[in-house]
């Protein structure tokens, strides 16, 4: 693993089905085709997700190769003939793929991204763009949520341990950062994604010492400029904090300042308030109260709104694995083929109406106000369609069709950009800043209402009047007795 | 990445606490000590785990080593001196590992592992041995539960596209196969741990197609023995079964059978009863129904509750996440220093009776009935504490101190196994197909009442009577002012 991540060859993260399939059609696998790939349904109670995982996917792209141990493992396995296996060694990837930024917001429904070109290759690729576009979209997603919630408090990434392996650690403190956090503990993702870390010490480090005091006391001396002592080894209030406030006074002595005390067990509200007391007693004003213990954004909401004095919260298990919706259901729909030089498009249907899918080359674009630049309506409409941002647009609900409503004065903004051509990077690759710039840009141009936790105020996801009619039009045909 | 998926340099892959306390204590760095790991409260209310990723364990152990670049990195971000970053240079893991080996049924508060050496390095590994086998006990105890619910029928891991990154996918897959799945779409797990691989056409393979009929021709034309058709990509009643009957009837007719048809999505009991009907009655009677689409064990059980005509599971997103429980709580807790000779047992208390530790140098045992091999009680004792299995041994519940019973006729197992010493690694790694033996073996030793999914028949853990008295003595003096 370089200096990034990159480098790492997934080509065999695979479904196999996606090696049956293509070995299946040697008429025609070179035909070109256009996938979406997209989400129904935000996680968490949320409208939206937060976009995440982009470079780990060019990554993918660009280091799709067979060795000739994968050959010769699915020479064993598979019913696969010679020439097929020849075709994987050659294997190059020559598709475009259009794609929104990392921190771009996504509502469901809309192509976080399309990849179109060749079948045989835009098919293969399926499996691995969703494993890595929605781990880290979810937890890009919990993370914004996290902080949302936490108000602007400093939120530190603290879930290694109960990630679910170590690309969970370390690409989900890479999206954790991308949300919203301000650090982690995971040093690993530190020093590859150039992420501060954070880390004091644990219970252990109070057991180990004859008395909790002695423990305080030796953290104390060789750090005393950053001294964080967590104060729940044996009993928060009668032994915690009164050894945490004499060794923050003995701290003062000598010119320090005792940095924090961490609490990591009980009533956080309860214990934080009586702990600010006591410091703010002591004269240990400046002493700032870390908590970490099972929160996630609910907690934090609640906790903040009955006045726990906490200034700086530590997530672990529920921001690492996005606890209450650990999957983000992601998927990889084919839209439209091409024959004889025509785009033909292509749907799915389904008894639930939501898994539908939406026909033709498409692209989405977001309208937001001139003025505010308050966004106002995102359309998917089909690639060839354009907005006229000097008329009045009516738009209309893909469902409840009378809903229906007139923006204007607004500009048209594409979410999908270029990110390879024929299968050439065509894409600027931003820093890990940058894409946490755009998420706080991108969150601005929704109202709080609009980013509720739970039951938010509806954001319409429209589709362009053709698209609708197409779409209308070929459920009718599919769904007709043949 | 080698074959056996061995070799990564996890060793930066820890919480920056770690390297911050084991920089701040320099009198006593090589202090003998013992860590605990287990975990608090069993998966998805069951009442026990399937221990798992031992193998990736060792092989972190294996692999510890810190590189120029490491040290460059650490140097950088943290205030660490020059002798530590030399002692980190040289970092050379020399403690002793007991462990219980995957496949094991380990109950809440079990140590699956027990780490016993310098603190310097028994505390350091904290971070990566919780999260290996956190990571894969959570998926081998959720594969169990849904194979449980299966009772026997063929169960496929299908995640890997909703998988929290690559490692999950993997890793997940194999704990999957440890808890008795019987494959996997996953091609590189199948490549790296030799399990079965299984997969056969989408529903873009369908659409992609002029109509269904032609994509199920060719899929049939190109896999006549092995031919599983997806048969909800328009209308599984009007459209996919009678196509798939069509083209089972035209496999006859050249001497072949249709393996099976795939529903992916609908009311699963009420389609797969319609299908077997549809099926049957064009005589493809031995074409098997595969059922896919958000299924966990608690569904599976009810659609075979329900007559569903199921013959093959593939379960995806619900196990390979452990949805509706994302993660083990696993924690690493001292239990013990050596001081002049002697070992000191350590505690930590909480508010939380749960979280109190048991402190001392332990063991587990389960004793198993003579004759039935039943397993009758698991005990966690002290080191040094043995049980005469010729005489009756009368036990009782650590918080109910009444409920007491007497055990007798019983042989003792002891589940904690040596596997490093002196970092030496003493253990002979099982095969996955022995892993997968043992977990069927320690299930037959539970009764269907304590293997319920949800609120099964109690298995008592007690503690044995010295640890009881030495715990209770504990508390006592930690909770008394100081």
């Amino acid at each position: 693993m370089n200096k990034k991540g990159s480098g790492h060859n997934l080509t065999m993260l695979t479904d196999f089905y996606e090696l049956t399939m293509i070995s299946s059609d040697d008429i025609n696998p070179d035909q070109e085709v256009v996938f979406d790939l997209y989400y129904r349904k935000a996680p968490c109670g949320g409208q939206f997700a937060i976009a995440a995982g982009l470079e780990q996917a060019i990554d993918y792209l660009q280091n799709l190769t067979f060795t000739e141990e994968d050959l010769a493992y699915l020479k064993q396995v598979g019913d696969f003939d010679d020439a097929f296996l020849e075709r994987l060694r050659h294997f190059t990837f020559t598709c475009d793929v259009y794609a929104v930024p990392e921190g771009t917001i996504v509502f469901p429904g809309e192509p976080l991204m399309r990849v179109q070109g060749p079948w045989f290759q835009a098919q293969f690729v399926e499996t691995a763009l969703l494993l890595l576009l929605n781990h880290q979209t979810l937890i890009a997603t919990k993370s914004y949520r996290i902080t949302h919630a936490a108000k602007g408090d400093v939120v530190l990434e603290f879930g290694t341990r109960r990630a679910q392996g170590a690309d969970a650690a370390l690409y989900g403190t890479r999206a954790s950062y991308i949300g919203g956090c301000h650090g982690t503990a995971n040093v690993m993702a530190g020093k590859l994604f150039d992420i501060p870390v954070r880390g004091t010490h644990s219970h252990s480090w109070v057991q180990r010492q004859k008395t909790e005091l002695d423990a305080f006391r030796l953290y104390a001396d060789k750090h005393p400029d950053n001294c964080i002592l967590l104060v729940d080894t044996y009993d928060v209030i009668h032994s915690g904090i009164p050894n945490a406030i004499k060794v923050g006074l003995e701290l003062k002595q000598k010119g320090y300042t005792l940095r924090g005390i961490r609490i990591d067990s009980g009533d956080l509200a309860y214990l934080s308030k009586q702990a600010r007391k006591m410091l703010d007693e002591a004269g240990l004003t400046e002493t700032k109260i870390v908590a970490s213990s099972d929160l996630d954004e609910y907690l934090i909401r609640d906790l903040k709104a009955q006045g726990a004095a906490i200034d700086m919260w530590g997530v672990g298990t529920n921001l690492i694995t996005s606890h209450d919706c650990p999957s983000l259901g992601g998927v990889y729909k084919i839209s439209a083929i091409r024959d004889q030089g025509e785009w033909i498009p292509k749907i799915k249907v389904s008894e639930n109406p939501k898994k539908i899918t939406n026909p033709g080359v498409k692209k989405v674009v977001r309208l937001h106000d001139r003025e505010t630049n308050r966004a106002l309506v995102d359309l998917i409409m089909l690639e060839h369609e354009t907005i006229d941002e000097s008329k009045p647009l009516e738009v209309f609900d893909p469902v409840d069709t009378w809903k229906r409503k007139v923006v204007q004065n607004f500009k048209v903004r594409e979410l999908l950009q270029p990110v390879f051509k024929k299968g050439k990077l065509v894409y600027d690759l931003p820093s890990l800043e940058q894409i946490r710039d755009r998420v706080k840009k991108e969150l601005q141009a929704f109202s709080e209402e609009q980013k509720r936790l739970t039951y938010p105020h509806k954001y319409h996801v429209d589709l362009s009047e053709e698209l609708w009619h197409l779409k209308q039009k070929m459920i009718r045909e599919a769904r007709s007795p043949k």
